[in-house]
């Protein structure tokens, strides 16, 4: 190994940077001057990071604007988005103008709150079965405990599941406008160490994976986690065809055989074309925990011929976004949320309405293309 | 809506970014300029994105290095990881620190190819008999048919699965060292022309959502899709205690709790900690696509004591990565590619292993932190 | 074809049931000689079969006695089961003797409610929420509906699950002592009846999947149904090596690599050696719904190491038995039901904990048998 | 507790039988005339159950006949079907009815071999892979211990799937007219124990919980186990509102709405009515086990409206059944089988294409009636 020094540098300044970034164009070989080639001081991500070297750049572009009838995002909104797919941000540009020509689409979130679901070991089921008495019988204390962590969240539901010599507490919070998963942790942890004084269980982890936090899992499909938002759009017969080149019948087959049928002989959680896709682009963007694309990626797209004009909406069971906090603030990303209206408190909300409805647009362009035969075309006229 | 004729720009030249740019922040109100402030000319991104209007930049750092054995990564690796969740470098460092002390990780890809399925309209059962029936005696019309979409790609293995009036057939190419997924579609494309030709039967989607690519699918946890990755470590009972500050039987018993029992009743395809954290990191660094995290979140993770020693390893079944194409020539992402001497050809199953080494790092210093309680402090000291 | 004019016959008393066995004689060629030698009166059937002509005589042995302590079944059990797989009585009955010796089972029903779940189609997002709106200010009338179907069931959740122009309404109620299926069928079609009328949605069908009933569905699985029941034992360390001839470690070893980690990769609802088998006999054995054995099948069972001695456990979640209506009025069922003092009101949660015993007794023998390699030979001895 | 002498009592002849009985009247003070009252010598069923002490009769009755064009199965069949639910007979019989009109149904096996998938220890990665590579070089031998064990059974394919220090194979064989379990389990055992003196890995479990037998698997549903079949039939438009009293049209929605849409919604394996039910009446009139439900009920259902007219199929991935073995010999499943001419060697196949129709049958009749907003009357009607 070749002189490491700069590699166990821990600071945050520009200066503790570039002695990194230097060690490790000694360390790899390579020089890395696009990574270090970056537009804002690091301390700004002090938060956000450690050993950092400099910044990777996604290509930003935008798609829309796209006219939205939410309620909480009302208006016409540019899109930012950030992704390295060819063709895609084409796509879904192209969605929302189908759209916007029918009106616009209708967005709203039904339901909201953070989980955590920390698993305590215990003696067995009698005991497990003490534990859970005691929670019912304790809110007051158990609220107490999560005040002293955060001002913010407020915890709003205990859901229990025992099995065996575990017990699983599903703990749902309302965090605000931020995505919330450290002040969910944090005051998970709080509530746990009062009931381990308690009743004598012992926390083994504070997740036990039926949170369910980034891993496609049934229970956030089917409970929710983070906001759960629908949007829909209907387009009119003619527009389906003078602009999408197919017909409500065509989109509606290829949605029945592709998306419903294919993906539940797939064994698939949600059915969609590509919902991930924009999730990605638009979490990239903004700020949010890519890895939360999984949460978006068990969208439910469905469409229906409706009088001959064609129907289609997006059931998103786990949209995990913020306004506050994480990414958000870093520059870029907070140019982003502003773009669209989303930064700083009250925007949460309005942000999952927007992710739905621009995952409604791309879902329609994708759906509608397959449906015209038209996807390899497009990608290699546009991308690679 | 005020002048947005620069909206409408669909240029790649700077001038054209600009434009475009100004008319954004004539639309939005917002002053875009770290967004505009990038390292690159905008023609290097001509074939990744549309409407341009600068980048996003995302806080890079690095873990390890990594001390890795793999059939095709082998040596020490500087990993470059693009995150904005402050804690994250710092735990998959310690677990490639406490790997590195144990005599490093070792890996393996145990398959190898990406997947298109189709799905095509038939009569019904007799018709797509003969469909199948035809396929299996013409795979030379159709590697040939293949052929003229694509030097690179091969078709290796088609599946058949007919349902009602619909068929699915599930192409499996090998596409060197890209990710293939745009390589697999317009090959696929072309086979499905020349069976529309011959059989008749026609293709409603040339994707029927059995491949699948950017869902939770059991059947790529099952079947694979990409590279399916196997990565290890044991880890000495000693070392597990002094630097992990727990036992092989707590992280054990966490493992058992958490991702197995914990993701089993949460109805989860794979069972892990957090793998999708580790893999969108290096997915961003390095140019790949970041909505195929939903693919690397079914990791396996599975841990043992053995003779009071750790033993962990994943089992990454759709590792969906490429060492050319998509993102991976960007400035930044070439030279994050670069660090870990993944540019360019004959490097996609080096990528993939190192993807499923850093995998390795991150689970065991989680599973490991909550093992010993540490989870909400380490975001609290840390992150936000 | 024959004559067939018995075959349309639709009386029950013996003579309807011999004219039709008659001229299912006559249509086959077959003489039924077995089928139409049965024990009772067909009238005692007339609520149960169409078409009848006689019965099949599944070979019903016993497993047991075994010392159950529950909240509701407390006592020595002798358990009826029904079925032609050999081996498997014996294997039961060996768990249950191991069980005993170690001073018996626990159980208890965690959650009790049966569920059913219409679909609606409705105009979209608004009308799903003017609909869900008009329900939660009116459940008295609500209730009321209900009651008008039926003097047992009451209505004790509605989950709203609205997704495009579709909106599912997961009703749960409490059934008494009877499994509750066709009650809650028929409640529910009376409320949505009246939400028809109230609010221009319309009933699609009165079961949406949601329920969900006779299918292997993950929102059963986690939110349960019918009753969700839990059992344990703790074998100590030196019964469980006379008795079983192998260890704690190698039954925690084999519940791990099998029913844990293989089940995860199989992409497993539940996670079970052979839960089916001893649901399947005891429903048959007491008149339940044998399409229902699939709610059994995604039993969880848990193996655990503590201080030398194996702890195990089962956690069903859905166990949908009644002890009055459906088969249990029947001869020979009515006596199976007796045998475990199950028959009339009042029992139904007894008869859940006896299922989650019987299957924790054929659980513990199988991993044990498979930990000590006797599967194989075990078939080869007593079955085929 | 009272006199058990009899409960010891391990005979088979008609005396031990009584002897036991009489035991288990003493035990449980509970007459059991009806389960005594049986119509066969208890010898017959010797290799089905132990401890017997009668049977339970479950009413037999019939549906159709029903006109098939299989590729096994061909002509008119009349129907057997044990059950004790009210309406199922009657409604299935008018499935059939209504195809019978349309022209009957179509069927046919696509695949067929039955699946075992034992899991062995190894010492990681690298012993996998040497495992691995044993079995791919050692076929003969591999094949000449499976002999040792069946001269019916032959294995066709060996699928490994390792997992750190797990090596799960899955074994398929072809059994012949035998469902096949217990001649796959022999097989696999006498093949792991080669594997294990080859190699040293160490098999842990006969069954991995990959094969998978009798619980709800995404494995099976994709990859199949038993006979996956394929049924279908047209049912004109006329005929559809003569005798279903509603349209292809909102049979079409109703399966979309329900099946398809509410299923995934529920996480469910499969998408269908009630397929459970009637592969569970059938499966337990011909000797079939019942436990092997689970295998049926990850049917998909989908129908289509062609012209106006109705366009009904079933996908049975995991149809596990035989003609020979089990339950198959006894007197009244043995007259079952009979009826439908599917007893002895040459018939599983025939037998699984019945089957398939029957759900066919029973899948339009539950969806007519849904869709015509039936399906409460019927059971208030008919049923309980």
């Amino acid at each position: 190994m070749s002189d490491m020094a700069g590699l166990k540098n821990r600071g945050k300044t520009k200066e503790d940077v570039e002695e990194r970034r230097k060690a490790a164009e000694g360390f790899t070989g390579v020089e890395l001057s696009s990574i270090s080639n970056y537009g804002f001081g690091p301390e700004a991500a002090s938060k956000n990071i450690e050993n950092m070297i400099g910044t990777v750049q996604i290509p930003l572009g935008y798609a829309g604007p796209m006219t939205i009838h939410g309620d909480n995002a009302d208006g016409e909104f540019l899109i930012p988005l950030a992704t390295t797919e060819g063709a895609l941000v084409a796509s879904i540009s192209r969605g929302m103008s189908v759209i916007n020509a029918s009106g616009g689409a209708r967005a709203t979130v039904i339901s909201d709150g953070m989980t955590r679901a920390p698993v305590l070991r215990t003696e067995g089921i009698e005991h497990s079965k003490r534990v859970v008495e005691w929670i019912d019988g304790h809110r007051t204390e158990i609220d107490e405990a999560v005040s002293t962590t955060t001002s913010h969240g407020k915890l709003t539901d205990i859901e229990p599941f025992p099995e065996g010599r575990s017990l699983y507490l599903r703990f749902t919070f309302s965090t605000g406008d931020a995505m919330g998963m450290n002040m969910a942790t944090i005051a998970s942890e709080a509530v746990c160490r009062l009931i381990e004084k308690e009743t004598g269980a012992i926390m083994v982890s504070v997740s036990g994976n039926m949170c369910s936090d980034k891993k496609p899992a049934a229970i956030n499909m089917i409970s929710g986690r983070g906001k759960t938002v629908l949007a829909e759009a209907t387009i009119p017969k003619d527009i389906v065809e003078a602009k999408l080149h197919t017909t409500a019948e065509a989109v509606v087959e290829t949605n029945y055989r592709k998306n419903l049928v294919g993906s539940s002989m797939a064994g698939t959680l949600g059915a969609n074309a590509h919902a991930a896709n924009m999730v990605a682009a638009l979490y990239i963007a903004t700020g949010q925990d890519p890895a939360q694309v999984v949460g978006g990626s068990m969208t439910l797209t469905s469409c229906e011929c409706v009088d001959g004009d064609l129907y289609i909406s997006v059931r998103m069971p786990a949209v995990e976004v913020g306004t506050v906090g994480g990414g958000t603030s870093l520059p870029c990303q907070s140019e982003a949320l502003s773009m669209i209206g989303c930064k700083g408190d009250g925007k949460a909300r309005k942000l999952a309405e927007i992710v739905a409805c621009t995952v409604l647009a791309g879902e329609l362009s994708t759906l509608a293309a397959q449906a015209a035969g038209q996807l390899g075309q497009a990608h290699k006229a546009l991308g690679r």
